[in-house]
């Protein structure tokens, strides 16, 4: 298989899956110091993954737990932002500019900072109160936190199987996945160069809800704009029928996520819906991965990343069909801007 | 002017400023009874001025505001909505069935309901605890709801002064800005027709932040998408930089919106961006539009209705260029979906 080094990648699943014993001790101190909100901090992708966490908890937990933009905040700011609030952020160079300016904000104010930075020695470190440095896997983090803080508020009665699941099945699931996936993300990189030739400026629709929204939103946005240089335009499933739906003729390209947790109701009205009026959609759903150890009513809670290796197929076919390396940038931080 | 009747407009944002003493009482009502979390409900067009109305109290006010999807709260629900929340709607038919289902999930939970709905008659009307009838302007309803909120909660010094400006001042001010406007988007919609001769695929791209990134969001999606079936790619200008920046060249149509609120910095970033990498580039900004009468420290509160003022212009522009009528559709309930 192109580009893919399985074993590094259990590696990695397991190396973060192995930080639980960090995280809740994090957690639990967050939980028994007491705190009006959690803030969960992010731009752009890692925006994307903060949604995830928050719709995962929304509808499960009454931890109050909060989104907000790392920008938005240094200039709006928010009135109940206190010294009683903790930030929660993740960030692999620890040097994105909002989130800097996002945290030193929320120091000021007195808040607590607990960080995912991946560069050990990147000075946020030192200002944050706690910080977890481990490479990538940012999604599979804020979900460790998210599934201690229901645990220890009494929401996630089946915490202990869960993660011995997650500890003994989620990497090689994973895994699984991305070599299942494998032979279809090369067939449709290759119809999608095709297509591209004969319309270079039209957007490519993906649509998706849930934790699958942010997984829609950042896999638009951070890889096909940002590392292909291809147009997209993303949508939830709720939006999609309130405007966008009315540019969908026969030949738009459009692809849906699917997963699995309670928003699927929302993606399959779409996927219903689609036939009827085109006849370029795809549709990736979650369902077709087996997820070996998994239990049916777990999958939901993994289900974007399950999205992600599959995805991660579609990337790496898409670099070779287009001849385009993924880790070349036009503007981002080549230049002031 | 083509398609615009002054004293029409005048009388409909008079119109709805005079519903300020409907709207205290009821503000005032649910203040004085006590709530956990007042929550606007809203679908496509509407949840964006959901959006736009925390946004606006977000960095002023410390009462308890939050915004749900109505779709996702019919599936998701949210483990914070109790017995003593509040949730507050727009809706022109009252008979958009995400909205519907929403609003009785919300008083199964024993929830009370303040809605705003256009059609007097509408089933939905008896499903309100409160309800105000009067057509449009809905994001200046939301916005004079607010505002009670946070003068009430001791955060608006100066709200006898800011109404009395308003209703001076604010529906010719609106007129004004649509009649300054309408050469410009009159050429402006005949510029886009030709590029879109040439361009037929290529999407629009919207940039726009604080309250005007429920203005970008909605007027790309339900204005352009909905009613001109001309594809668009709305980004909010601080994710701008995070990803989708890389796709703008010398020949990307990109229309950023500027308005006056404390997120203006964002947008003033996006603009002196853009001129480096792009020719093709247009910046609405609402500092260029005189309102006179209204004084500078209310004139962020308002940007997104100078906003739609200068738009309602570009719609009819564009509807005779490209004679496409705005009030067909496709696929909007059109069929079953």
């Amino acid at each position: 298989m192109l580009k893919f080094d399985a074993q590094k990648q259990l590696d990695s699943v397991n190396g973060a899956l192995a930080l639980r014993g960090q995280i809740e001790k994090v957690v639990d101190e967050i939980q028994t110091t007491g705190f009006d909100t959690i803030y969960f901090f992010g731009i752009g992708g890692t925006w994307a993954s903060c949604l995830q966490v928050e719709v995962y908890m929304r509808g499960k937990s009454a931890v109050s737990v909060a989104v907000e933009n790392a920008a938005e905040f240094i200039v709006t700011g928010n009135r109940r932002f206190t010294d009683r609030s903790v930030v929660i952020f993740s960030s692999v160079t620890g040097s994105t500019k909002e989130i800097v300016g996002a945290v030193d904000k929320a120091k000021a104010l007195g808040a607590r900072v607990f960080g995912f930075v991946d560069a050990e020695g990147a000075p946020i470190v030192q200002k944050c109160d706690w910080c977890i440095s481990y490479p990538a896997n940012e999604q599979l983090k804020f979900f460790m936190v998210a599934n201690r803080l229901m645990y220890n508020n009494g929401e996630f009665a089946d915490y202990d199987r869960y993660n011995s699941e997650m500890e003994a099945y989620l990497a090689q699931a994973l895994v699984d996945a991305a070599v299942q996936a494998d032979p279809w993300a090369e067939k449709f990189a290759r119809e999608k160069y095709a297509f591209l030739q004969e319309h270079p400026e039209m957007p490519h629709y993906f649509v998706g809800s849930g934790v699958q929204w942010g997984a829609t939103y950042s896999y638009g946005m951070c890889y096909w704009e940002e590392q292909l240089w291809i147009r997209t335009r993303t949508v939830a499933c709720q939006e999609f029928f309130h405007g966008m739906f009315e540019i969908v003729d026969a030949n738009t390209p459009v692809t849906l996520f699917m997963g699995e947790d309670e928003q699927r109701p929302l993606a399959e009205r779409v996927a219903a819906f689609l036939p009827k009026v085109c006849r370029n959609y795809v549709i990736i759903d979650t369902k077709d991965y087996a997820l070996k150890g998994i239990s049916p009513e777990f999958r939901g809670s993994i289900s974007h990343l399950v999205m992600r290796a599959v995805n991660s197929r579609v990337d790496v076919h898409m670099e070779k069909e287009l001849c385009h390396p993924l880790d070349i940038r036009r503007y981002y931080r080549q230049f002031e801007y």
